[in-house]
Formats: structure tokens, C-alpha cells, sequence
């Protein structure tokens, strides 16, 4: 595979919104063919997500709060979004503090990932804690949540469920489960 | 837990753009303190993704194409928005047929999961396919893209090289390692 396959030159790029989370722009771009088209980009600064795990790698943990483009409350792994020029692992640990309570000793980069490659650019880092200490919950100002830790079994009745419905939060739980596996299938 | 806890009743709502893809409003809301919050909310019509399996499950279909908000090529699981009144299954079918030309005898549903709970509506229906034929591929105007089969191990490869790298994808991966291995600890 060549690196570029299918390119869209940008001809020109028009700024419709800029906010507190999100940009938004509209490119006009030429395709393969030749011919001109519409791009929509939401632009985001990026996010950092952690599957911190307690108990030997028991329990989750997980913040429940209201989702208001869902208009729902729903369960997540510890997340939230970059600061301007932050690193993302120091990021990681700050929400995890933040929002839980908890410190990790050791965070481990698991995956980066695009949450919506069709019209933003949002990347999520995954970490994965599973030394972690009492430190102090200290929310943003207008960020009301609660936390708590699950088992897999209580993770996978909260999928049943729809309790937990991001993209996230089930990448995580996949990856715990796999995780929890190997290391069963070690001597 | 109750149903909502920390509910934000939308004071007003404010229309700032209608694209193609997606819409964009900033609404105010009441916080559970009593103290008002903007929310910048990008609507969009949900998608399917398709974790199509061909050779009794040892290779998975993929698409090559360029995303513009991410400035590259990546390779992604068969997906697609729903037109508007589609259902879901019905799009993945037509999705999973147009970009592959593989025709699924039956699908069935994985997950279904938002993608950037934060700021976007936007919701996944991931779909399941293993038993497939071959079918016509039908790309959308404006659509570029080639496809190809890849086994588990290429799909890893692929995620440590960055080639898969959005959500999506990645849960697919996951969810087609741990079928393969529930079916080998079967008798």
C-alpha cells in the first residue's frame, strides 16, 4: 500500500465555529478524480482515557455521569481532554486523579486511536494503570460525576445494559478481558 | 444508581451550522448546582461498521481510504452513515456489499456504541457478518477506496504500524480474537 492512496488536497478551508471544545471547519478539497467536494472537520485537542485497574486487576474503574449529546447518564472509563500544549501521559494521570481519587504509580500506553475519522479529528490515548494509590478527587468546576470499581463480569452486565455505550470504554474492556486471559494461560 | 443523575435541562439551544454530514448547535444548560453551562453538541444521522469474517473466521475484510479531518490513509472495518429512515441492519448490508462486494447471508449485532460522548450524538450500530458471497462493489460518488482480507496477526501488525488505528477497528479486533479463542476452547 502506498502511504497516500485516495490524497484530498485542501483548496481552500473556511472556519464556521470556534468554541470552548470544539472548531468546526469546512474544507473544499480535490478528489482523486479531479473533481472539487465538501469536507466537514470538527477539530478537537485530543483526549487521553485510562483503564485503571485495582485488586490485582479485579476492578475497574469507572465514572458515571450525564452525557449531554447522548442525553443520558452513562458509565466510562476516567477521561477528558487535553489542555492546550499538555502531555498527554501527565494528562492521563491528572483526570485519573482528578475524577477518581486515585493516583498510578505507572501509566502504560495501550492504545491512540480516532474516535470519528469520517469528520473529526479527536485522538484518543489509552492508558492502563494497575499500581495505583489514594490521592484526592479534585472535578473541574462544572463536572459533577461519581466513580466506583467494577468487576469484568459487572463491565460486561453493564454493556448488557447500555450503562456503558462508548466506544472507550469498550475498547477497554476488551483489552482487560484479553489481558485477565494471558495471564491465566501463564504458568 | 438512579436513571439520571446529574441531569442538564437544556435552557436554550443554538443552531450554528447544517452540513452534509453533521450539524452543530451550542446549548445552554442548567448544571446540577443551578448554575448554567454552554454544550457545543455535533449531531449526526448514527453509522454501521461491519466485522466481516471470510474463511471460517481467519481473515477479516478491511477498506483503505483517505480521511480528510485525519490527514491520512487508514484502514477501517467496512462502515457507512445511515441514510435518513434506514435501518441499521439493512445499512450494514448495503455498506458491507458496496465497499466489498461481499454479500452477507446473515448479520448479527455486536455492539452499539457512541463515539465521542463528550461533544458528538453520533452512534454506531457494529454488526457481525461470517457467512458472506460475493456480491458487486458500489462505491458512493466521491467515495475512494480498494479493499482486502487480513488475518488477526496482520490486523495487530497493522495496529502497532498505525495503519488501524480509530476505534471502531480496533474494537473489531478485539471482539474477532476473543470469538477465535472462545471457539478453540470449545471441545
Amino acid at each position: 500500500m502506498s502511504e497516500h492512496p485516495f490524497y484530498e488536497e485542501t483548496l481552500s478551508s473556511k472556519s464556521i465555529f470556534s468554541g470552548r471544545m470544539i472548531d468546526l471547519q469546512v474544507d473544499t478539497v480535490r478528489l482523486p478524480d479531479g473533481r472539487t467536494a465538501t469536507r466537514e472537520i470538527v477539530r478537537h485537542p485530543g483526549a487521553v482515557a485510562v483503564l485503571a485497574l485495582l485488586d490485582g486487576g479485579r476492578r475497574m474503574l469507572v465514572v458515571e455521569q450525564y452525557r449531554k449529546p447522548l442525553e443520558k447518564t452513562q458509565v466510562e472509563i476516567p477521561a477528558g481532554k487535553l489542555e492546550a500544549g499538555e502531555d498527554p501521559l501527565a494528562a492521563a494521570a491528572r483526570e485519573l486523579e482528578e475524577e477518581t481519587g486515585y493516583r498510578a504509580k505507572s501509566l502504560e500506553l495501550l492504545h491512540t486511536f480516532s474516535t470519528s475519522p469520517g469528520f473529526a479529528d479527536e485522538i484518543i490515548h489509552l492508558y492502563i494503570a494497575d499500581q495505583l494509590e489514594e490521592g484526592t478527587v479534585r472535578l473541574d468546576d462544572e463536572e459533577f460525576l461519581t466513580s466506583e470499581a467494577i468487576s469484568l463480569d459487572e463491565a460486561w452486565e453493564y454493556i448488557r445494559d447500555g450503562r456503558i455505550g462508548d466506544a472507550k470504554t469498550l475498547l477497554a474492556v476488551y483489552a482487560w478481558q484479553q489481558r485477565l486471559a494471558a495471564e491465566a494461560r501463564l504458568p
